[in-house]
């Protein structure tokens, strides 16, 4: 596999596994201690991934839960906001402005702020009521987080069953990436150099389209994109639709397939550049079809890990460039 | 003005104030009943304007307000949803598909669905418990909608007050538009054959410059647009800004007003591209600063409305075109 160190994956995967108890004991003090509601609050990818985690709960669980974006959080408000609320927060640097000032509002307020932070010594690390020191490993520690509190609620039975296939997962995605990642050269070397790349997705997979078209591809690789969800693309984008347009379709498992599906039918007659990514392909170690669809993010998370890895060599321009991001004042 | 009938603007507007007192009533019999909370469902552009009345409601107001697209909460659902809910749509059509699937999960648990819709011998006209006909006007619907379940919440005591302030709209947005116009045209006559154009927004505007890109320009003009969120804006995006690439910043004059601020402070070092539609420069009838906030999206609706109609003229392409939506089954 095209730059990859499968010491490394592992050691993180494994990291995200560790971290289960600690979660659990956390979720488990708050659940007993009493909350009102969830605040699921980033900005950028961490707004993306955080309301992916949302959209689960939302479909699943009475759980009152609420995603804002950080920046809109701190200006605008949202009166369901009270020393009762827990707020998650994650940042790899711990000091992402945005999420700062919203954690401050929040501390302000006297509510719980469970922060999963790449260093505590931090200004998201003191900051967090509950700060967890992890690096990388996103999607276990929000899982965990989300799964747990959905449990205590009586809302999700399955949780030893669901958290046991999760154990599954480092082996199963280091195969799917090694499936797929002669796939994902083939996008890049198509695809790497189109003016436009559109990027759709549904259900819990939308925020993630989101976030690969904005933080991956635009902030990464300098492409231009537009993300559009599969259902609003039919009111609206689908009129630029021709051929030679390039379309990338994320396609996960959650009852918001038939949206993808849909548009992939439409698609199929209007351009000759479309690509679908179906988490369907991959990781056959996973049965249970209800635990496949809320596992899709983690999967199409690490398939479109190799295609960013693909469009850096095509495109001979390295992932961590920025010209302007954390090196220009604004 | 470009392609304007004076005449017909002012019977909407007119149109949209005489329904007050028909949406008093049918709100305060809701709140008489009781509800447990507002779901806002719509699609592509009503999706948006919804999505700006939860904005406004959640900011505002403690009433438990969610908002939906409409294909997603029939896929997906939303635990929140009961039979003591309140469903808000809107449609000019009375048929739209997606929005119709909706309405019937909502009917099926025993909810009531206030629907504007412009011909109530429609599919959508017959399934809403509380429809109320009338063609165009909808920010005074959704504005009247809106605040006066905050009033009757105790959470907008200004109630009678700003619905008579809004009584000044129609001359103010004329005489907005009026002098806006020739600004539209220089618009049009720069930027109309863009290859991409970048919307901005922020606040109670943010879903309105994702609703001018998608549903405007995509389809009304097929514009290849991208909209961001002006907060979302410094976490991805802005590294694709340079000499050359167009912008177009709504700004409006609620609280996240420095969101849009700082892009725009960013944005002028950056391109040689830049628009800024700005509602403070119009409508001075409007005094109350608060209110004026609080008024940004009906302003600016009016303001881009003009944008529309120059680019129609500029690109030779009639607005009503279409080559999919509604001409080809999918």
């Amino acid at each position: 596999m095209l730059t990859f160190n499968k010491e490394e994956f592992f050691a993180e995967e494994t990291r995200g596994l560790a971290l289960k108890e600690k979660i659990e004991e956390v979720v488990d003090e708050i659940c007993r201690e009493g909350y009102s509601n969830i605040f699921w609050i980033g900005i950028g990818g961490t707004y993306a991934y955080l309301s992916q985690m949302h959209h689960i709960v939302k479909a699943h669980s009475g759980i009152l839960t609420f995603v804002e974006e950080a920046a809109e959080f701190s200006a605008a408000g949202n009166k369901q906001f009270t020393k009762d609320s827990v707020v998650v927060i994650t940042s790899v640097t711990g000091d992402t402005r945005e999420v700062g000032e919203a954690v401050s509002i929040a501390r302000e307020k006297g509510a719980r702020v469970i922060g999963y932070i790449g260093d505590v010594n931090t200004p998201l690390g003191q900051a967090a009521t509950h700060p967890i020191e992890c690096v990388g490993a996103l999607f276990y520690k929000l899982y965990y987080t989300a799964f747990r509190f959905m449990y205590n609620a009586g809302d999700f039975p399955e949780y030893d069953q669901f958290t046991k296939e999760m154990e599954r997962l480092p082996k199963a995605l280091f195969n799917a990436k090694e499936a797929f990642d002669p796939l994902a050269g083939d996008y890049a070397s198509r695809y790497g150099m189109e003016p436009l790349t559109y990027v759709l997705g549904a259900g819990n997979l939308w925020d993630y389209a989101y976030c690969y078209a904005m933080c991956v591809m635009e902030e990464c690789q300098w492409i231009r994109t537009k993300s559009v969800n599969a259902g609003e693309f039919f009111h609206g984008t689908l009129e630029l639709m021709e051929k030679g347009v390039n379309v990338l379709v994320l396609q996960g498992e959650d009852s918001s397939r038939p949206l993808t599906e849909r548009a992939v039918r439409f698609l199929k007659r209007v351009t000759d550049k479309l690509t679908v990514i179906d988490t369907k392909d991959y990781c056959p170690e996973i049965v249970n079809p209800k635990f496949r669809g809320l596992l899709s993010p983690m999967i199409m998370y690490q398939l479109c890990e190799r295609i960013s890895k693909h469009l850096e060599k095509e495109r001979k321009h390295p992932l961590e460039m920025r010209r302007y991001y954390r090196r220009l004042s604004y």
